[in-house]
């Protein structure tokens, strides 16, 4: 039995999610399904990350055991083959257990997970970023979301930007960077946290752009983290703009992650 | 009467092609409709360029004449209104007859066209760029396809790009810029011509493919443009990276054009 590490690349707007769902229209079903028809057998795939209905992939990552040998661009070319063309596997690496035995795993073995989301901030929408980015028509200062991302970066409590139905054991966690950068009419922002809550990007840029109007101060961020209630921040954003960009992992697992957490635009 | 311009952005995945058609699924059909439901009267459009099916534009202009007098930005928000996503007005303006009584006209007083070829090259396709960029696994050589390219530079018979149902007066179009750029994994064509023929940016791009992977000599594009024979070149490459990208008129219709005709990735 060997432990197999795939990169999955996915564009959210026509499925249901990336969890598994009875309806089979989510980004696992059909990745479950070609890996099927590739191999032959039934294969259960574990994600480092679930994403919501609408939400894309730059690099998501799985995990699956098999007893079946193939070339790593074997499984890539024969699970493409039949996946649809909005979710595509990039790279496929056979993972042994580390040198105490441990064994690899896509969720639990991840150290950081970085997510974009874009924005377009323009009086009118875009037709060729319609579903691939949130869409703000008042204009946005980024130093004034700047000041106010300041605030989020460290090790906090996190309740006030958590979904309602979230399962994670704990709202405590560790923020890395909140990056925001403007290319002409399109705003980037770039959050890298140790684990995140249900909604938390979504409900984090949202607020962000509340203060990047004018409507709320920076220090705002402040006051709603230190509130520790969901009613303190703005409503969850659009899922439009949200991309999840890269799992960080151990080098030692030697995962052959492109350096494709960049966007196309 | 007034005579009205507009910007119009698509992605043409969803539509069969621009032109109106009696199934109503093409991108002039769903501009009338919503034209029609915001004007509460039928309003007939005519293009600079029509687009085949799963060709996208970042700024199609079109004119229209109408007894109607709304503010130019009514025009835009109140038919964006009634149009999907893919399709986006981005800007109206009232063109007035010229000092010589001339009318604007969206197809025949344009000066030129630039399109952009987006392609991805890389080993396995990309999920974010289906439907929005061609795709090449062979590498390419730019620096070959750059000098394959520069034999099109000019006024030239371009028969042998011409799709065989073309319905242009002439084969014979001036060239005037064929930039060939890459950005990492996407390499961008833009071409800028008087005119161009049906099917002929696809039918060129498809040609200095055939030169980047090494199949065909740089110098080969000069006998396929002698031949002035369909036969001479390579087949029609996919629409999915065709992106009508502007049109160039006279600065004295002062139209609002706006400086997107690059591409957001």
């Amino acid at each position: 039995m060997t432990r197999i590490a795939m990169g999955v690349q996915y564009i959210g707007t026509a499925w249901n999610g990336y969890q598994k769902q009875p309806t089979r229209d989510t980004v696992q079903d059909r990745l479950e399904i070609a890996l099927e028809k590739f191999a032959c057998t039934r294969l259960a795939t574990t994600c480092a990350g679930r994403t919501d209905a609408g939400v894309h992939a730059i690099e998501q990552v799985i995990h699956f055991d098999t007893e079946l040998e193939r070339a790593p661009q074997s499984w890539v070319r024969g699970t493409n083959a039949f996946l649809p063309e909005s979710i595509v596997v990039r790279w496929a690496h056979v993972v042994p257990a580390d040198a105490e035995g441990q064994d690899f795993h896509a969720r639990f073995s991840a150290r950081s997970r970085t997510y974009h989301y874009v924005l377009y901030n323009h009086a009118n929408p875009s037709a060729l970023l319609a579903g691939r980015a949130g869409w703000v028509f008042r204009p946005l200062d980024v130093e004034r979301m700047r000041e106010a991302a300041r605030h989020l970066i460290g090790t906090h409590d996190f309740s006030s930007f958590r979904a309602s139905g979230c399962q994670a054991n704990t709202p405590v966690k560790q923020m890395h960077e909140v990056n925001i950068e403007r290319r002409g009419d399109v705003i980037v922002f770039t959050v890298r946290a140790s684990a995140f809550l249900h909604h938390m990007v979504r409900n984090i840029v949202g607020s962000l752009i509340y203060v990047g109007t004018g409507r709320n101060r920076p220090d705002w961020m402040a006051e709603v983290l230190d509130a520790r209630s969901r009613d303190a921040a703005a409503p969850t954003f659009m899922p439009d703009g949200l991309y999840l960009a890269s799992i960080d992992y151990d080098p030692k697992w030697g995962l052959p992650q492109e350096a494709v957490s960049a966007l196309p635009f």
